[in-house]
């Protein structure tokens, strides 16, 4: 079958390999029908991710239709169609049944290499999925690949991230950088009860999205956030901040902004940035500090009612939608922010 | 001043009383520019509230502007721009502090004759606010009395049955009645994060206005409710019910919607009607039951800052406009429910 | 082998039957050292429980050393020391995921018959534990069968009972009914932060029971309990109510204790009692209702833990050390009331 | 009367000013009766607090009985017996109903200077307290002044770690540095339902109170916290940490501490420290960091009623009881660190 592998940094191909078989009662073969090129697959591409052998099939975000099945499978049966978590967890063991799943003994990341759990990606036409029953959701009738898609990572990141944020109904909010997650989280925040959403980005076309979803827009080339937010608020500031860009003054403006006793959630992956002020500076100013790693399993039932009702949209997010023999392509135009969100269509999900 | 009074069953007058004054250091005056008809009054209409003295002003939903102000209030000046709270509490006490100002020992609502709190209404030119630094919120700059006057009931009221009800992102929701509060449910709905929301009335227009706030709309009379809804939630039913009617009809449909172990939250007015299943029935259904009275001093300062920022309009609630003159025949025709929702515009807001 | 068998109202029998054997690769054989007899067999004994077959294994309370396991079986050897929960979830699919495992399809209750999902019981020489991996948890070294056995079932139930219920630090608590379950939620209810507990009981071994506990007990006979409680709270009632007594007096008493806007919490199992007031009269005082089931998985690991710290021990719940071969009179004793907790010592844990 | 006044680093006097007088309707003047000397008085005794004037009566914990009251008081009388909240917020701007009385504009810490709000304190005979219907509570009878005085500052502030931390019934904490406050949270995290409590500090007396509170002691010159916790959780490690000193290698002990997706609460008060590790490993450890101030008012009346009821005993605290008139030797042995808990006994109670 066609994959796409790594072959060290700045080397992503497409070619052909073994198509998975069966490995446990628990696994499930799913032929991918539409695959998603996520920031995170930046990371194995800019080669920072320790342990990801040459020829290793990538990709995390996923839809496909069941192909064959293990015999403890209860909940599909062969032609479904699913939408995968981009992780395995188990469901039964303490850390699952207190809602941590990342924490899972079984715990084993799609197409990260051996380090984050040796499990083939799905950026390819086939993969197999351990412990489906728990991993993989029947695409509800009626709905796009394409507009579930993202519940198995961005969708549910954009969501945790602000349940996390401990916002309740008539808050302001603000966004630091308005790529994908910072658009969902965007999008999202209504569903929490946000009042005012303010959006934090120096590139036109985002501020005009963000604007579309109805936020406010802020070009920090031309206005000073903390102090336009200042003024519209009467100096009450932000009472939950996202820092959604992952670096170091994106979190020196996130931290500029929440008010007294506020929170400031850390979207973006951090890996080795300096933490932009001193521990004095947070106790004084009372901020909470919120690292958030995406929690799928936690949310994805919700948002499957959310999409299914009309309420998210989340499809307007794709920019560009590709044949997989296109990735090597796309992954250098994503290396050069020339496409903000890429699918491969892989084959029909009729 | 003219005001609105009450002489008993279905005898509603508008006549000339005295302008209250000043009583202790923490009172306001407030002359009224809006004041609103809410269900309840109906109650003394009916003659169902005791300890109604003739000529009791009635009313307890208002909006005005600072005519006089006593020693010790400090949030507002002269002029300023107001709308109440329906009821009076002190914000210091043990019950205020935990967030449940019902049990406030000093709570007075307005209009409900002696056994309230024995506090004259603001359906009237003028009104004595007690406690008034608390009793009252500033109106932003900008947002109308019609956009602002139901945060002191109805809007509140809808909030916390939303609140209490224990919903999260993507749940469905029933609501049973389509008055006033029903709808403010509906359309608070979306910021609780409700997937589906479902509304049964037998009132064709009242439907209509649930399908225009993105509810779907089920008569009754047409579609048994039950069914429809297990239909096409395939059988999960509701997580949370709104018995908005208070009847024991509503509540029968009410109890038959939602799922194991969900709510039906009794949102309506409810005096002596018989509890409409046994004990044993509720324990095997595990269905809870979470009586709710509204609480405004909890909400309204978030209800301010959503309908500052657009996210909720009530305006559209309103359909008669009359001068406080033409109270007595609003009562009646609100009584033949020939009028949804009236307002009295008793004076200039500016 | 042997097991506890029954044969209608009032039979119950001890006599061999087939031992089981695994039928799906996630299944485990248990070897029973310890299990308990419960209130809710009593359903059966008293024939209340429909389509239990003649020679229906019962008991749902066990603990056991790991037998066999199937293929699937990740988290346990042979040789394990384990606890089970009194029913059966996948940990999966959206219910489980949300904690809400009693709505799980796979549902299946030890020991109840055919109705609650065709699973035979733990009273016996060994048991067939469907989906191990979740359904039974290791014994942490160091603790005995019976310092753990109740995690399962009853012990959950009081930790749910207190969850549910919304109580904060410093609120005061009634328990109407002092059974094995009321005396465990008078145990709990430290762990939750209650400040005041008050037990309502007509036996005085458990008055002196609960007052071990730290209790307030209250005799009816002997004193009202709500004027008592009336004058030892100043007025200010219970916050929240737990009716663990499964009756209507008990259900009266219950409902008479909480302040406005408090809760009653239905723990006992009801089956076709009243309910003991209006709607009118629940809508007025603002008193919600909670009927409670217990959520093992959502608390056994809790429990563990709190276990092991040495902050629970239930073990003084139990009044009688029996053998297998007593059961049958063991029964006969429960119904007469002449015990109140009785464990079967099976085998040996060592 | 008598007062303790700052005139300078190291320079605290005792010595005759003024005595206060009513200067708003809402205020009281309190005899003081007990007082208690606070790790956050050194920061006066340092120099550290700016805009302190010579002569500044400083303190803000204190017991007394209510000596004149202003015309708008309602909830004592003269003769009252009172325990102060250690600052003043008036309970009704939306900060205060939000719980955040830390943000309302009235906000005043007795006994901070200039720039804390302008309002002399507590160690004294005779103190104004504004806004005494809130800023007060009477003391229950029965209770001592001892009993009840950390209700306004230490016990809320330990209060307020442990709810702010978000543990569950079970979970496992470590508390590092065990002077007045981190004792209290160990004293406290029972209620919260803590499973197991680690208690690090280097002085031995300070370990065997830990260990009289039932928790396991640390010393870490003897044994490193992080393997011996590591060692006895399995590996599970901290599910919440809380650093009570307020220092970086407390810090440094703290943040190594929790769990993947755990807690460390930053209790003691920090000015310039540097934050002890980046933001990347920040986020790759997922730890959430959140900053404490003691919120009094949400707190003391969920205190008052556990005191009462026997389940918090912060009298064991207190290591020395003084005559005020030792209030400038107290403050050198207390900054020598010869004393841990000192309160002065100004006047009687009764």
């Amino acid at each position: 079958m066609l994959a796409v592998t790594s072959h060290g940094p700045q080397d992503v191909r497409v070619e052909e390999v073994d198509k998975p078989k069966l490995q446990e009662s628990t696994d499930a073969i799913v032929r991918v029908t539409t695959t998603a090129l996520c920031g995170t697959d930046m990371h194995i591409y800019h080669g920072k991710i320790p342990n990801v052998p040459a020829g290793w099939i990538v990709g995390h975000e996923f839809c496909g239709v069941i192909e064959d099945i293990g015999d403890s499978i209860t909940e599909f049966e062969i032609g479904d169609r699913v939408v995968s978590s981009m992780y395995v967890a188990c469901g039964r063991c303490p850390a699952c049944v207190s809602g941590d799943h990342r924490r899972c003994a079984k715990f084993q990341m799609f197409g990260m290499g051996v380090a984050f759990g040796n499990l083939p990606g799905g950026q390819a036409e086939y993969v197999r999925v351990p412990l489906a029953d728990m991993t993989l959701r029947g695409i509800p009738d009626g709905l796009s690949d394409e507009s579930t898609i993202f519940t198995g990572d961005i969708l549910a990141t954009a969501f945790t991230a602000l349940r996390q944020s401990g916002i309740v109904e008539g808050d302001t909010i603000a966004i630091v950088g308005a790529g994908p997650v910072g658009q969902l989280i965007a999008m999202c925040a209504p569903i929490f009860g946000a009042g005012q959403t303010y959006v934090i980005d120096v590139v036109p076309e985002r501020l005009e999205e963000a604007a579309r979803l109805g936020a406010i827009p802020i070009n920090p080339k031309e206005q000073n956030p903390r102090k336009l937010i200042k003024d519209q608020t009467a100096g009450l500031m932000c009472d939950a901040v996202f820092e959604a860009a992952g670096n170091v003054p994106a979190m020196e403006t996130a931290f500029s902004l929440p008010r007294a006793n506020g929170s400031v959630v850390l979207v973006g992956m951090l890996v080795d940035e300096p933490f932009p002020l001193s521990a004095g500076d947070l106790w004084l100013r009372n901020t909470r500090v919120i690292p958030i790693l995406g929690a799928p399993f936690s949310h994805r039932d919700e948002l499957l009612k959310l999409i299914a009702s009309g309420r998210i949209d989340a499809t307007a997010l794709i920019t560009d939608r590709l044949p997989l023999s296109a990735a090597s392509a796309a992954y250098a135009a994503f290396d050069r922010k020339e496409l903000q969100k890429a699918v491969f269509q892989v084959g029909e999900a009729g």
